[in-house]
């Protein structure tokens, strides 16, 4: 049986496998020209192992692996996941984003590659594991980006969307740790201020003024807020890992992991709390559920692996989650209708205010630190550039005007690129509907109901007039 | 459209939101005051560790962290996803899980402190990834306990009995480990039968003679079951990280591992054969799959690190399967019919049974253990304590009477508190449903058997007679 | 309410239960004569470390142990949730997969220890965390067969298929491994080719002309393909893991993790752009999307240790991912038609011919294999047999064509065992459907549409002459 309203949608036979085949041919020859293996990673290891008197156990693969499956768990699960709380949007959330994710850490690997782990004896990228974690961080900013205009762009949009942002991503994030020596081992700036501005500014360039016809779409039904649940637990337990991956071996590790698991908790309490404070007897809210909680983790990204102290990480919690809370609860609707963003995560309260949020707390902490809190020697393990505590605060801060400066400005050009007519978009009566872009089973809902309908019609039941087909639609 | 049937809830829209801010800023000055990074977390790591010519990989964090996030998995997602199989109460199983293990772990982390990390010179708390590993099996105890009471309190409720079951938990892991100085690696005696008896003692105090209103919202639907499935596998996959995280270094965490991954190994085939040979024609029963499958890592994790042989953990696993599984058939609905206990999960036969047993295996192995099994050095190891096999036997079982009695006497007590008419629980007639606390989309099935049955009533079709509002409602 | 067509399965509820206790019984009992902790994991330890020189660290538990738990979450969630497609046999997918792998670790642990581990002073296997990875890889060829029959054979068969897959394969293996001297990280060969070709002879031998009666029960509906995503992930993301669990330390798992990392990343485009390419209006389909992505893993298993080189390992995945989703669409229509093989899962596609495939790019890379490439000592540890490199290439041929012999014949002597009348498993018309091996909530879309249905033609009402029950229930 056939959906019966009959639906034409754009058709991306030819422009999408074009787009996959093209960039992908091209991975494989820059792979071929830039790429090889690393020294930990390469089969002459042991040689080198012999020359720098190492172990077979001090191969960065066993202090950094564990963390890099978890990270990867969070890039396609957790991202994944927590975007399928649409009711008919799921094959969309958790399809697109593996596919954004997949070309997305070749490009990055790149790029990333160029700026950072470029041999110039041989002109070669040699990477290994912590090439892998700065991959999945890199398409971290574009799945946040995802998030901003979920359900209302195409896949080939997507990849463009993606080609750009990790291209700027490289570009912000070489500024941030290479010029301005600052320091952001949980990506607060570079990853979620930057994803989140870019993925904001798309949308406002994007914005569809009859999005409204949609509405019955943009919503949930009740196990698609279960699956949603996957996604927000698999990006709360492995956020330390997120925050630690790439930190110093030892302590910096160690550190990063307990503020996180910390800052954590706490963004739970105050997220439940106002939650349930602002609806009428005290229910909560699943929106807030899904998204707020995971605030801390972001804001306490460039500080973990500093000296916070755990009721500092309690603390930046605590606030987290109630900001972000009361983002959903009021910045959201304040976005999209005097600013004419509409954000479908709401990634604004979960990534890019958290992450600003995080910057600045970078900041004061930098700015804070002592060799008497950190020894003499931690101290300069961590800040590994020669400044005065105040100076390096300065640089955090000016770190993460140049995350939110690419953000925006990268987010303005690129949604102007997507803006063409050429992508194949649906329309604004169509979106938030996998049926544009997948094959789905016939949706047997409103086929049941019309059903119904016709029935009550026909018998002409007075009882049954309030049975009201649109809305039964859109709760199911 | 609106449910028809108007409800009325509890308001917790005051009391719950008090709870959580003052509880999360008194945890944020009790950590002010009395919790500290330890050497192996803190910045002077560097010199510490030339101290004591340690390498960087010599940093706990490298022993245990791939541990801890297993342990961590299980906690939310295990702990969780395992109690989504009500039809309409997952919003409240996963999300007051995550919850109650967010706030469990701040306060565990205070009361194992002051009992175990807590440094004399300074009064301060110092913590590092064991802690955190405790912590989580600390709040473990908690979800034990909420499994009996899943979908008959308020989250005002839960909030008390997991400040009051973490307190417990660290009293009488004190005595058992530091006072009788038992071993109880995976936690059968301190973590599953103290946490088992705890929800039950709960449970009785706060028995609802008339749940049986709520009977058609207690049972699953087809995906629901399939969630619980996701909960199942990570504890089943995970419980050897579980029963190893926090063991020796070397072969006390290999041979846990090993031992509780045969166990498990073991019981999934004694609880399909029950499963199958009590139900007619030989179909197998998915509350019996999701969780006595689970028992046999319960039930070795006393003596996970114990010398108790590959074959002695098939046969610990082998007989847990095959009670467990009969618990469920036989004793939870003795349990409801003649102790008046109420244990929606079934939490007897997962946490409370398997765990005494646990203590029972493990009393039994240290009382057989010998030099020549252990090697001399190797015994010393792991019963770190001065005393010959069969005395150490004695205090194992003495340690699990210690479990059991705080469980039971502390499960009566906290019930008594939380039976006060204070705590916005909701009636007997709206147990199991997500409804009460959780903003939900309305539920469509109802309305649209309703409708179909006013159709029916009003062409008097004979036909449909069967069509029966009710049971159809329970199905769904 | 009760399904209101009477239904009447196969009973298992004797041979069912038998098998299982027989079997436990007979692990234990083999346990019990021959299992025992090899050094790294007995109590003797500390000795032996001595003796050996080594820190606790370098207890192989720390090299191997979280690459084993992502293979176990492999084996259970990923393989178990990908086959949860099927809109009525969720149940069966998951909860199987649950009872093969754990009865077929168990006897893998035996089989390949009389292989490999066996200790020759005392008769004894001496196990460790390397020996359960391996077994968990032993039972992924069963699982692998497992999806060919999906939804066709009871559970007795499945223990009887699991039972002689595991014989097989410890068979096969030892001859490819330890006797040709082949080398196969990743099992493309050992693994994936045999445990497709096994499954696919088995669903040949017990091929069901009347199948098409089950057609409506052959079909996913909307979240048991989300559901099914869960497992697709899992594999995905620890697919490196995988391939890297066994390889030498250092940097044979390093290089082993990257390698697949990048022919997974690359699959992904492929698999998108065949699917779109190959569908009207360029929709993609969660098939594809599901299995054809893994497919670049399973190629790229035999050289995952080599020095494929990052853009090899990309070229591997590109094919991979065209090829599979190919064999989606034109192979597996042909496979059931003219060869009377009918593969539920598409394994065809997804693990025998990626895995011959990667025992052919396993075999070119050795032979291609030089010291200027891998160093001295590089090539001495990875081939660690005295042989020139082309020869290396012709064993590697070899192995392949026993991994294919031995799944083909091994395929075609059980199914004729599965053949016979006494396994209980189902007719034609009741495949695909769980109520007839597991308790299952009536399934209310059949009973709710037939009810309409009368309605419709007791008021013989034309406008609803076109609403079709059993098209209806297919859609559910």
């Amino acid at each position: 049986m056939r959906r019966c309203v009959q639906t034409f949608g754009p058709n991306i036979r030819l422009s999408f496998p074009a787009v996959c085949f093209v960039w992908q041919i091209a991975m494989i020859i820059l792979f071929g020209v830039f790429v090889r293996y690393n020294p930990e990673s390469d089969a002459h290891w042991p040689e080198y192992r012999r020359m720098k008197n190492f172990t077979d156990l001090e191969n960065d693969f066993y202090f950094r692996y564990p963390s890099f499956q978890d990270v990867h768990v969070m890039i396609f699960v957790g991202f994944g996941f927590l975007m399928t709380f649409l009711k008919r949007y799921s094959f969309g959330a958790v399809g697109f984003n593996f596919l954004i994710a997949a070309f997305g850490i070749q490009w990055a690997l790149l790029m990333q590659g160029w700026f950072h782990s470029l041999d110039y004896n041989d002109g070669k990228i040699k990477i290994g594991v912590e090439n892998l974690i700065n991959a999945d961080f890199c398409v971290a900013g574009c799945l946040i980006a995802y998030g901003a205009v979920l359900g209302k762009v195409s896949p080939v949009q997507l990849l463009v969307l993606t080609l750009f942002g990790v291209t700027l991503f490289a570009v912000e994030e070489f500024i941030i740790i290479s010029v301005l020596h600052a320091k952001d081992a949980g990506g607060s700036m570079v990853i979620h201020a930057f994803g989140g501005y870019y993925g904001l500014s798309i949308s406002w360039v994007l914005y569809r003024p009859n999005l409204g016809k949609s509405k019955h779409m943009n919503g949930s039904v009740y196990h698609s807020d279960v699956f949603a649940m996957i996604g927000t637990l698999f990006l709360w337990m492995f956020w330390p890992s997120f925050n630690s991956a790439i930190c110093n071996h030892g302590d910096g590790q160690h550190r990063a992991a307990i503020n996180t698991y910390l800052s954590l908790a706490s963004t739970v309490l105050t997220t439940y709390a106002i939650s349930s404070l602002w609806e009428k007897t005290g229910k909560l809210d699943m929106v807030h559920i899904q998204n707020s909680t995971l605030a801390g983790g972001v804001a306490v990204g460039t500080a973990a692996e500093f000296m916070l102290m755990p009721y500092g990480s309690l603390i930046v919690g605590f606030f987290c989650g109630l900001i972000s809370t009361l983002g959903y609860i009021y910045f959201t609707p304040f976005l999209e209708k005097h600013l004419k963003i509409q954000d479908t995560c709401g990634i604004h309260n979960l990534h890019a205010l958290p992450g600003a949020l995080g910057g600045v707390v970078g900041a004061i902490t930098a700015a804070a630190a002592s060799t008497t809190v950190y020894g003499e020697e931690g101290f300069r393990g961590i800040f590994d550039f020669n400044r005065v505590a105040p100076v390096q605060g300065g640089y955090q801060a000016a770190a993460l005007c140049v995350a939110i400066v690419f953000g925006i400005g990268g987010g303005i050009f690129v949604g102007c690129i997507l803006k063409l007519p050429i992508w194949g978009d649906v329309a604004d009566e169509n979106c938030f509907d996998d049926e544009f872009y997948w094959e789905v089973s016939p949706y047997i809902w409103p086929v049941l109901c019309r059903h119904i309908w016709h029935l009550s019609i026909k018998n002409d039941l007075n009882n049954v007039k309030n049975f009201n087909y649109n809305e039964t639609n859109t709760e199911l």
